[in-house]
Parts: structure tokens; sequence; C-alpha cells
């Protein structure tokens, strides 16, 4: 089968990946899944590691097959998978974890001890077929295209996680932040909008980012190339602040931004990961905030948002890219030139 | 009446105060309450808004008698207060509270939106006499002298409020990490014993301070002057790392910890400002750790501590000192050389 | 002034209140606040006490004006009054409280130890001034109309109150129930849409509650007149039961439906007081459900709701009726006649 | 192998069950496991299946060997257990569980959609060999005798599992109360102490029962028999009440005492079952506490109560029989003539 495949780390998108015939994976376990992968979400992170970025923080063999948002039809299960079967419609999770461990008892997918990661640690779903396990995949409706769904596999459930994490602390009359309407924030935003009545105003440097953040019941939005965030959120919070602040961006200038606008015991999640925090500790003391880290969400996060997408709280803007033209996709999104999210259909 | 006030910032302790002849301070609202004071503890916060620290942070009018760890005997109240009369014992909540912003509302005392902090923004308590007010005094039991529970009123509750946001994350076969077993530290970490049944490691750069965590519940202890952190905290807790860290010290090399020894999903709270946090925003995704600030503790835990206090679960170290030695305090805690926590007895 | 009065507790609410001419409340604390009335709700709460339900529960001393669901005009302020003047439009929280005690200081007004309740243990709001405090009062923005937003000052509250407890453990793909859609139960419902992404199945005896329920965003409607409530929502959540069921009328059929409609781990909420729970201990223990009472809300979540309302999200049916109608309110009330709330215009 | 079944239900415990030579149990599964056992706990719910009580809740087909509470050593292991190996000695969480439905994936193994329970919906260990699976074993130390730990299974979980409920609800100061010393009663008391700082009051109708309690760390003692356990605990609490109170009992009696011991916002857990509940809504709703149903405990509650046992926080009072005895300790049970807690050694 053909496999978009990453055998250098490099900074030129424009040779990222390589398409390579390959063997189909087989399944070497009672509960292993084989899904045709009809799409596969283009994510920064892929471009993160393609770039090496990842190399300090999980083991990768290369070559590899790159794709984590993987969407498709079951083509072939293990001998004890009971609870989908041939030619369903499926959406995975980032991950396939062992259910044994504690963080599985305790439903932390994402800490699983013995987790393989397809398309981070393990081939992922860039390719024809995609080895995964019973655990890691959800059955989809049947009115539902999984080329249209693909990216909420990693993309959204991260963005729903994050939204999740700040609901739990939001009450009417609250302000949540949305730094980054892009590929991550517009779903975050649609997801914080179908699970609170807070006040939402979204951030970003396009004017085009602002409108669409409006259309999908922003509040209030800032452009931070032009105005000043700070003194903006300050006004519309009555100089209270912002209880939740979801930071799909991750930059130093972004980090920077949360003493000035997270309320008194308000949390600045960091979603994406472009940059760094530096910050005095006693300015975590004084406005007794915090800096809270967001990883991909759980299996059961990604029900949750697969319940939102059915209601019709959450839509994603993709556009769809075949396999060979994948590499066009890597550096267009470098250069910030996708609409929405890219699907690779292999 | 005496008092030992600030008249200019100053890096020399030796110098930090001055003892004036001023007027008892009179009650103006129905509220007030003029407090005999009998202890007033000395923090490491005094030292730094003798250096200047908190102008970024608080309005503060020169020259204003510092302390803010007060306890002693009502010696006069305004016409309305009716829940301590002349002659109680009762130990300060650090501030006073408006009683009708939406903070103080949800009894967030910390974040009121008109609040006096005494011996920050307003005159405190290295004094004879202290104006507070009813929301800031409770009673305390006869058989405790206000003496030894008054570093209680800031460093006690700044502590049990780190513990117990940390607490509300432990389980059973957790392990939470105290870093710095100081004034503060040494509290927290009774707190946490108190409260909760998970494994306490203790980290210090003194064997002495590392003794006194073993007496008072420490599991295991690092010296973090010879001793590598993060692989004996690794090494402990089988490589899941520490659910909960305390971090007394707040120094850039201790939250630079936190990637290392905090488990998935895990906090570091920041209760020491000696420093900064620089890390990359990656780092929290990828360990989804959170560095969460921690302010002084509520009025209501100070109400929890003081029950812990009489079930006897969390005793304080404290020696005493005239007002007129206060200067000589300042400089000894400069030097780490006070034992426990200074207690001004004016 | 005029005030309508309980002189004797009675089963015909023909004759529940009498219209007195009585002394205008004075101020006589220094955060007394009067009140000018402009509406104020008749609610099922008023029946129950005109009947003596409430005997058990509370002191009462007759003659006493009722009314507990106040809005109007500021008339007088006491000295120390700081929030509202002269001429503010405010809705009132039903309970004016102590400030001091440790409820209080949690932000748990409605278990204030020092308690006053206008209507329930002291003089209301069916009548010309109401006497309440700073600790009450909640300033309105001038485009709202007091009369419209009076029974939000209890019902509302209460409604919102059950709602935020079963918002916080829902999730997406998760269902509430919505028992009884009348004057408390249709607000609750609107809180539930705009503050959760769970489907919603609304049940009722009458179809045109039912009817208003779909319009305020019910996702599915049961009839319990002419349905089986268990079987339908069985089908609905596919055999899982609901999550959270609020029960707005509390009478021995609708607590009786929770051990077959409430999912594992999930809550019977019981808001109405019209009945008894009569059920095994074992029942709840097999399916780990709860019956969680449901008090009043406190007065940070009627300054929730305010938001919600000015966002919009919560509509309220009031239809208006002057003091000398009171009776006749109380009657038709009793009978199941009133369109959404009623409130008397003193 | 010996086995004792149930054959027919029965009030007459004499002949509760029958010891039956059958087959050794086989693994079917890949993640199947057979455990020799060594101890299986008698429960008081035992004597309830036996008496057919049951029979409503899940579906029996007898003749079925009971016990649920059981340790040994693994003897045989299916092609894909990871986790443990012939000779490791384990505990046996009661049931079975899928790991694939929505509340396996939530870690609430208690829901778990396609249960097995091993002596009440299947085979137990009371017998030589019980057949169960990965997810159900945890490995134990090999200083823990499996015998000297059995009951945890059951017992210690399920006092756990409501002991944490309420732990997540208490702070210092406030007031616990432990209703029924027995055998999961004097488990919860030592878990509420470990874990909690609360203020714990034991209620039992034995004095021998009370004098455990206080050896165990009870704060008070009210023998229900002989003392007014409302006024009791009002005059404990100061008139507020007990903020949470675990009812190991659940008759008629016990749960009639909530709405006059639990402090508003309270809980009364129900975890015996041995009546019901009757009790007016207007009830709950006055004092807004909850009737909070619970269940045995998950997974990874059983891994935290074997982290307490390891830190010697709790300690289980146990005395051993032989399986043919176990007729003879359903009897002295249902006559209350068991210390601690009857562990069969077959």
């Amino acid at each position: 089968m053909q496999a978009a495949r990453l055998h250098a780390y490099t900074d030129d998108m424009s040779e990222a990946l390589r398409i390579d015939e390959i063997d189909r994976p087989e399944i070497t376990r009672s509960d292993g899944i084989v899904v045709e992968v009809q799409g596969a979400g283009w994510c920064q992170t892929d471009n993160h590691i393609v770039e090496g970025m990842w190399t300090d923080y999980v083991e990768q063999t290369l070559p590899m097959t790159l794709g984590h948002e993987n969407a498709g039809v079951v083509a072939e299960t293990g001998p004890e998978v009971h609870t989908v079967s041939e030619g369903d419609q499926v959406i995975c999770h980032p991950v396939m974890t062992c259910g044994t461990c504690r963080p599985c008892r305790l439903g932390e997918d994402m800490y699983c001890e013995n987790l393989d990661f397809p398309g981070l640690t393990t081939d992922g779903g860039f390719a024809e077929y995609l080895l995964t396990s019973e655990r890691a995949v959800i059955p989809l409706p049947d009115d539902v295209d999984p080329i249209d769904i693909a990216p909420h596999a990693d993309a959204g459930i991260t963005a729903y996680h994050a939204s999740k994490k700040a609901v739990a602390e939001l009450n009417p009359g609250d302000t949540a932040v949305v730094i980054g309407v892009g590929g991550l924030g517009h779903i975050g935003l649609q997801c914080l909008r179908a699970d609170s009545a807070a006040d939402i105003v979204a951030v970003d440097v396009k004017d085009a980012a602002l409108d669409l953040a409006e259309d999908l019941g922003a509040d209030y939005t800032v452009n931070s190339a032009t105005d000043d965030v700070a003194a903006e959120i300050a006004d519309y919070t009555d100089e209270v602040g912002a209880q939740q602040v979801v930071d799909f961006v991750g930059r130093d200038d972004t980090t920077a931004l949360a003493p000035d606008i997270v309320a008194a015991g308000g949390d600045h999640h960091i979603v994406g990961y472009g940059g760094h925090i530096h910050e005095p500790s006693q300015s975590l003391v004084d406005g007794e905030f915090s800096y809270r880290g967001t990883l991909v969400g759980k299996y059961s996060e990604l029900q949750e948002l697969v319940a939102l997408v059915e209601r019709g709280d959450v839509d994603l803007l993709t556009s769809r890219y075949t396999l060979d033209q994948i590499n066009e996709v890597a550096e267009r999104l470098e250069h910030g030139e996708i609409e929405g999210r890219a699907v690779i259909t292999p």
C-alpha cells in the first residue's frame, strides 16, 4: 500500500515526507483492528515532528508513517473484538492504550504507561491502511462522512479537552478568552459556546479569523496585531480579568499576557506550544493564577465531541488533499495558508 | 503607642524599620475592631516589602507600620460588632474585606475588590494596637496563647491553602513533594500529613530541615544540595512522578524541576516567590502539568487551620523577640538564621 | 403603607391574606436598605406558608407580610451602604445574611446562622416598601424592568441553583430530565440549555407545558399522564438512564421514578416538595444514585442568573396582578390556573 | 475441585450452601486468569444472596458458587496477560469488566455494561480455583498474606469508596459520623481517619464496637441503643450538624436520622441496605441534604486501599474458617456473632 513517511528530520517542508510502497499492516493481537483510512488530518504537530521537535519527548524510529487524525472504515478485526465489525465507520482516538495500567483504569488514556501513538511513535494514518486497536475506535453514525470528521481525532479532542477544563471553572457572567482562532481554536470556541454561558472574547492577528469567531459565537473580538489585548480585556471585564484563557498559540507573547488578563484564581491554558513561559513566581502568587498545560483529550472526550457534532454544535472547516499533495499541505500550513483543517484522503 | 515603621525601601535590613511613637488607631466604622497585639510574626514577605519588591503589585504610602501576622486581645469594638467582645483572644486574618463584592460573596477573601492589607497597604501589627474589622478576626480558645499562634495568620494559612489545593488532588498511593521545609514548608507538610494519606517527600538544602521533616511525618527526604532531586523522585515513584508538588521556594531552580518530577496531570504549586519560571510551552503540554500560583488562604481556611491546631495536628516552631529587636530579626532571616518563625511581642 | 398579611393559617386560599395599613419599615442598621417594591412574585411556597406547612421548619410570628420574590427601587439607605444609592433599581436575594458566620464566609448564604427571610420569617414584599440589607440587593441594568424580573429572586435562583448542580455533572451525550415545566421548571430548563450541551428531556402532565419545553430547547418530551416515563427514558438513552434528573414536582410518584430513570452514579434533584421519598436502601446502593435536596440559590447565583437574563438566555413568563387581587392569585395557583409566574405590583 | 454452591434461596442459613465437587474453571479468553483461592471473605451480602434478595436486581442461574471477596495466587494466565504471572499473589476486584464500554473508559468499573460479578452473577471464590480476568487482579507485595487482605476485595473497597466520597467534602473542623462499626464500618472509619482531619463520631448499638471505634481513631462515640443520637450530634457540633454521615446500616431508623444530624448541604451516604428511606421531600429541601447511594468501589480504589494497607493506615479484623464451616459462618453472621470479618480458606 502507499504511505507518506518521514525519513529524516528537516525544516524544509517541501520534502517533508516521501510516498513509499509498504506492506499493509497485520493484526497481531486479539483486539487489533485494521482501518482503511478515508481521511487523515494534517496537524501543526506534523510540522513539528518533521522538524524533529518531539525527539526530546518521545522515541521515534525512522522511517515512520505520519498521521494521527484518522477516520475510515474497519477492514479487519482481531478475534476478540466485539464492539465494531468489518465495514463499520469509525474515528480513531490518536493513541492505542493497554487498558490495564493505573492511568487507563482512571480513564486517563493519554497517560497510559504502555501507549502507542500512531504517527508519533509508530506508523500512522497517511496511508491506505492503519493498524490500531479496539480501545482506540469510536463508531460513527452512518450519516457522518469520516473525511469530514477526521481532524476531530486530534485537533478536535485537544480543543475540546482544553475547553472542558475551562468550562468546569466558568459561570454565567464570567469571561473566557480564546487566543488563536485557527485549526484548534475555532473548534475550542464552539465547544465553549455550546457547553457554557460565559462571555467569550476571541483574540487573533487576522481579521478573517475574528470574523469567523463572531460567526461561531464570540461575544467580542480583539485583533492583537493592532490593539492592546490587556487593555481591551480589562475594559471588557470591568478590570476583573478573564476567569479562563485558552491559549491555542503558546508563544512567548501570548503566555506573557496571563498576569494582565487572567482574573484572580483563574487559569491560562497552554494548548499551542510555539514558545515559552517566562514569568516571575511572584506574578503567579500575586494574581493566584495558573498556567495549565493541556494535552490531547481522552477517549471518553472524543465520544463527547462526537455527541456535540451530532447535536450540530460544532462545525469543522476542512479542505481535502490527495496523498501526493502532502508536502504541499505541510508547506502551506507553515506559511499560514491553509483554510480550516487540511485532510489527506489516502 | 510604639510602632515599627518602614520609612524608605532598603536592602540593608539593619535599618529596615524605625520604632516611632504614633497615635493609637481609632475605630471609624460600625464593624471596626482595635486589637491589642500580643504576637506579630515576621515573614519573608516583610523582607521583600522592605526591599520594595511589592511596589509593582500594590500601592504603599510610607511611612507604614509593617506586620501582617497578628494575634492578640480585642481592646475595642465598633457599635455593630456582634461576634467578639472586649477581652476576647483573637487571631487576625491578614486582610480586611468589604463583604459585598462578588469575590467576598464567593468566600474568596483575598480577591476582595476593596481589600485593605494591614502591613502591606495600611498600618499593620508591629505596634501595640492594630485597627482591623469584624470580618478579619477569629476567636481563639482560652488555652491557646496568641503569641504561639500568630504566624498562622499568614504563614499558616498560606501553607494550609496550598496544601488544601494539593490534598484535593491526592489519593493514597500518590506522592506529594514539599520543596523547602522552612517557616511555611514545615506547616504545609503537617497539613498534608493530617489531611491526606499520600506519601510525602521533603526536599531541602539543609539536613536539619530534613530531620524536622521526618519528625513531622515525611516518608522520604532528599537533600537537593547533594542529591539529584529528579532522579530520586523518579526512583521513589517508579518513574511516575509526584502527583502534587508544593514549592515553598519558587526559585528558578525549583520551578525548573516541574517537567521532571510532576506526574502527568499533576500540579507544581508556586508558594515561594524567590525567582522565575522559564519553561517551553511544549513541556507543559507534553507532561500536561500546571504551574499553579498560590496566594494567602481565605478566612474560612484560617478557621480550618485553627481546627487543625486544636486537634494537635499542626505544631508551629516559634521564637520570640521584642519590638526593638525587629531589625535584628530582619537581618537574621535574610541570612537564614531564624529557627522556625520569629514572633514580635510589641 | 398597604401590605398583604397572613393572620392565620388556612387551607382556604380565598382568605389567605388580608390587606392591612401598616407603618413603613425603618432602617435600624448601618447597612439597612428600604426598597420601594415594584414587583413581588407569588410562589407555590406562599400557598404552603398560608397552609402552615413551614411551621415545623422555621419560626413565624403572625401577622406577617408575605412575599419573598422582590424587586424595585432603593428608597433609603443606611449610613454605611456603599454599593447602591437611592433610586437604583435592584432585585432582592430572598434572605438577609449576617456576613460573619462560617456559612456566609463560605458564600453559602442560605445556610447563614443568623438569617432573616422576609416573607417567611419576617415581613416580606407584598407591600409598598420592604426592609432589607446591602448584602441582599443586586443592582439591575436600566433596561430591565424590575416587575419582569422579580420572580427570579426566588423561583429563578432556585431553578438556577438546581440546574447548576446538574450541569456540573453533565457531559455532551448525557441526558438531563426536567420533571415539571411550570414556574420553576421552565426556568431550570433554560438554564440547563444555556449552560450545558446535554440532551434534555422534559416531563409534564400537560401538553401545553411540553410545547413550551420544546420552544425553550428540550430535545424530547414525555407526557407522564399518558406515557410510561421509565420506558421512554430507557429507550431515549439506550437503557443507560439519565445522568441527571431535576424534579420540580417532588411528589411520591416522581421521586419513585429515580431507580428506573437515573443512570448509575447519577442524581435525582429534589426541588419541588409536594410529597415523599419511599425507597429501599438497596435501590440506592444497586444503582448508586442520589436524592439531592435543593434549596434556594446563593447571592452569587442570583448574580449569575441576572447575567443569563442579560445574555437573553432565560426568558420568564409572567402575568401582573394588583395587591388586592392577591387571594385570587393564591386560589388560581392552587388550581393550576396561573400562566407562567404571577407578579404582584404593590 | 471443591466449591460451596447455592442451590436454592432460603432463609435458613444452616443449609445456605452445599459443598460440591465441580470442574476447575478453564480460561477461554486471551486475558483470562485462574486464581488459586487462598482467602475468600464471607459478606453480609452473601446472606442477602442466599435469601434471594438480589433476584430483583441481577440475573442469577443456580447452582452458583458464592464468594466475591477473593485473594490468592495466580495459577494460570491467558496468552495476552502481561501484568501478572503464574505464582504471583493477587487480590481480585469483585467484577470482571469489558474495558471498552463508556463506563469502563471513564474508570467506572462497577457500571460496566458487560460486567460479570463472580459470586453474584457467575461462579465465585468459595472454591479452590476462581476464573477471573486481567482487569480484575491487583498484584500484592510479598509480605502481605492474601488471607488477611481478602475482605478488602469487597468490604474494604466498599467502605473506602464511601469514605472517599465523604472525604472529598470534609474540611478540618467538620464532623463525620460513622453509623455501624462492623465489618465495613471499622474499615471506613480508618479510611476517614487516614485521609481527612475531620472530627469523627462513631455510632453503634454495641459498646464493644464503640471501644473498637475509639481505638481506630474516633473522636467521640454514641451508643444509639441508649442515647439520643440527634441530640448528641447537635451538641457535639454546636447545632450545626455533621457535614458527612456514612451509614453502614441503612435501616429505616438510621436513614431517618438524616434531617436531624446532617448539616446544611451535607450528605447521608447509604452503604448498608437493611431497610428503607421514608422522608418528606420538604425535609431534603429545607436542609439541602442528600441521600447518596454507594456501591462497591472501583478497581483504582482497590489500588488506593492496598496503598493504605501498605502504609499501615488500615487494619482488618479477620477470623479464619475452612470451606466446610461455611454455613456455620452464615448463621453466626446472621446472629451478629462474627468478630471482624470471616474469611473462608478453601
